[in-house]
């Protein structure tokens, strides 16, 4: 067993093979320094099947401007690169480029700017505006997306967990059904993007946050194969843990042992001055069964004990539970609210792999390369016009009406002030007759979304700890449209191109061609 | 910004808070080092929505050995643990504890038995079964999962695409749209259960495979916005790739300009000597434009050259190309097995997500507990029959029939001698009725499934390498039936008890209550 070399894996090479062939290929028609600019956008909300996302969570950044400034290429990268052979056997990239490779590949030439984590993004607007020369550039695409796509993905169900879930305590737990190592980074974008914790204990004490969890079923499975019961293991669990007590109830029967075992040792705990935490219900109908555990909580005298809920929790799943409880409760004498306020959650397949859309679909687009005196846009005409790209060097901006809620992203070019303008004209970015006139004294601000993070390598940007990110994400969600943030059918935000823009647009397709 | 402390992240602290949390209570029960044995398993098959899996492929196990021996718990590791607090402000790991995990924190005591990688799996059977002390092998619950959960997902999409693509040539390209560092365990899985190659470049060089890919739209863009168009850029890449010329022909007009731009530059190589590889279609109706593509490149002279497809593919998807050219063919003047012979396939997102169901439901449970003298097993009674636990120590058989084929997979208790029973009774795991005799005569071979891999800690097995996985894998596919096998709704394969296992499952449920 030869362990796998993580220091290739994860280095320079962790890439897509296709970016090093263009890079070779760049290198030997001279142009692998020529000055690019890539877009990174996404091009549609993620999509559950059922329901639908109306806006994403940005997250990613750090971790992928970590990797930029810790990717290098060893000299047994650059061996095991002089070893490929192509079809005919011959070396597949020359000496002369691995020497380049073994010099200058690292992104010491590349600038970035981009929106902050944690802030809410919309699809087709630049997120991230790479410029840097050509070969290092391209290379940078697939770890670029690789970091960026799935952070944005589970920050983004986080966010909506926690919208369903009312802001109640949310933990992370997908670990055990996460993918591998990207685990960790779902850890970390659930944090900024809606959970309060994580129970990767790993990740979140290198992250700075204390890890959480309660117990198992093969706890108690453990003490009654040695003969001792449920309750036996509930005593064990309190006399170790009296100020964390929170017991998982449902390993024999929720009401019929688990809750009145509970409650047992609850009663002796607060004998003792303790104050015990709360249950934990992992199956069954838990609109259902929180009623009734809040009824026997309450009458047994512990009014505050939390009631945790877990099982392949989502948004639409939660939102259920809630709705339930909100009708049911009554029927049970007790109030909706007594039992939804004391409820926390623990989200953990659905989240970490964001169920039902597994993938958001980022990409990264060559827009511009730098001429003998200005950009020269490029364009990839799509045969469908929607994914025909948006040309040139841009910047991205918010328009927030009067009444406080962002109205529209805005992508201008560069060196377009829109802020300055007395009316501003939203194109639609494919449909030629759709447009929308906003009057200055409509608008409250219009914000600069795209923030300088790396310049020429160098970082020139302080990064935010998540708790500032998730304060930037709480503002950003106060200021979108209830009907954009809703879990279901959401409305669509608007993504709108400058007048420039959408000029400069028809007219490379004009003369590129329109596709089909 | 401070970079990531992977090394806390990665190391024995990666795994779920509540594992640490019920170690340091067994170690407070004086239960820490009791022997006890977990069985890992999945319960479904993966389920994609559309269609279904009837079988998985086993991945994952030699990266979570390499885990379990360079998992170390490391001082900083103690002193992030020993500053966790309580909810009342108290230390929440004791110090007597935190010194037992310093001194004992790591797999040495742990032994384990897996079926190997590349392996045919079913649900309900154990894939793999854990003994060693009780704290360490809870605390080893989540990684386990997390390790061998993602990759037997991805190892299962790769053999079910292979299907469908009738073994053509199979590259993994999903790193840009993969979970983060779960890209590398995705790459590796694809590889064991179906890819030929990966884009991937590091982890493909880690793992001794040549990384494989063409080139980007962006090159073509590049070309296009310096003045040269499509076929300069196409010219550019021959020069370099003469031997290697696999051309992307959708940046501009797949028919009207990819196409005949890559037949001019094949000429040219041609001319030079070089045999052309072929072209890659990544948009627009992939079956139609094959068929097309074929034509053009047979009229051209270029009978041989790959038309290699990407774009969204999955087994579906494929499985509709592959029909659609074989309906369609004919009707252009060219014989469906032209067309179809000369593709290969870049899956990317739908593989690395493993797309409409992107987890993998794998569970590990207590299944017995070492008493004085024997075993003592143990049970969770689930509501619903079917997640009732098999308990007790047990040993899982393949039952192969006269045909060559397997029929069976039967669970038992590990002191059974299947192999040498004249009848073997076969019960369904949780209808008492449903059980199926078969005769020895009928049988051509009885597999013991699963083999010694740790023996206290100690590695007792030699892995294979992933072409010996691969070989495995054809023979257990060869060996399942056509209905097993299919991408669309699949026979149900029979995961049965012994009859002894059935009896003491049965014993156990009267003892400890049967749920609802």
């Amino acid at each position: 067993m030869e362990p796998f070399d993580r220091e290739t894996a994860e280095g320079l090479l962790y890439t897509d093979q296709y970016q090093l062939s263009m890079a070779q290929l760049y290198y030997r028609m001279g142009l692998h320094e020529r000055t690019v600019q890539f877009d990174h956008f996404f091009r549609k909300y993620p999509d559950y099947g059922a329901h639908k996302a109306g806006y994403c969570i940005n997250a990613g950044l750090e971790w992928l401007v970590q990797w930029m400034r810790s990717a290098r290429v060893r000299d047994a990268d650059i061996e095991q690169l002089r070893a490929q052979q192509g079809r005919t056997g011959a070396q597949y990239f020359a000496d002369d480029f691995l020497a380049w490779l073994r010099a200058y590949g690292d992104f010491s030439g590349v600038s970035m700017a981009s929106v902050p984590e944690g802030r809410v993004v919309h699809p087709n607007a630049p997120v991230t505006v790479v410029q840097g020369p050509l070969a290092m550039a391209q290379i940078l695409e697939t770890p670029l997306l690789n970091h960026l796509n799935y952070q944005t993905l589970i920050a983004t169900k986080a966010a909506r967990v926690r919208e369903a879930g009312r802001g109640r305590l949310l933990i992370e737990f997908g670990m055990r059904r996460g993918p591998e190592r990207g685990a960790n980074a779902g850890a970390r974008a659930a944090l900024i993007g809606g959970a309060d914790f994580t129970s990767n204990t790993g990740a979140s004490l290198a992250l700075g946050f204390p890890p959480k969890g309660t117990h198992a079923h093969s706890m108690v499975q453990a003490f009654m194969a040695l003969g001792e019961g449920e309750l036996g293991a509930f005593e064990a669990y309190a006399d170790v843990y009296p100020d964390d007590c929170l017991l998982l109830v449902d390993t024999v029967d929720t009401l019929e042992s688990g809750i009145p075992n509970a409650v047992k040792v609850f009663e002796k705990l607060k004998r003792k001055g303790h104050k015990p935490m709360g249950i934990r219900l992992d199956s069954g109908d838990l609109a259902y069964l929180s009623i009734q555990a809040a009824k026997m909580l309450n009458e047994a005298g512990f009014p505050e004990a939390t009631i945790f809920l877990s099982s392949d929790l989502d948004e639409l799943v939660l939102w259920q539970i809630l709705s339930q409880i909100e009708n049911s409760a009554p029927r049970y004498g007790i109030e909706a609210d007594d039992v939804i306020n004391r409820l926390g959650y623990g989200v953990g397949t659905h989240l970490i792999t964001s169920y039902g859309q597994p993938a958001l679909n980022g990409v990264y687009k060559l827009v511009a390369v730098r001429g003998e005196n200005d950009w020269v846009p490029a364009l990839k005409v799509s045969e469908s016009p929607a994914k025909t790209l948006n040309p040139g060097y841009k910047h991205v901006w918010r328009v927030y009406g009067n009444d406080g809620h962002a109205t529209a992203d805005l992508v201008a070019l560069h060196d377009e002030q829109p802020d300055e303008e007395a009316e501003l004209l939203l194109h639609h970015p494919s449909e030629a007759g759709t447009r929308r006139r906003i009057r200055r004294e409509d608008i409250a601000e219009i914000e600069p979304m795209l923030v300088e993070i790396l310049c020429e390598g160098e970082v020139v940007y302080d990064f935010p700890g998540i708790d500032e990110m998730r304060a930037a994400r709480d503002a950003d969600l106060e200021r979108l449209d209830d009907g954009v943030r809703r879990i279901i059918n959401p409305h669509v935000y608007h993504v709108s191109l400058s007048r420039r823009l959408w000029e400069l647009k028809q007219q490379l397709i004009a003369r590129f061609g329109a596709g089909d």
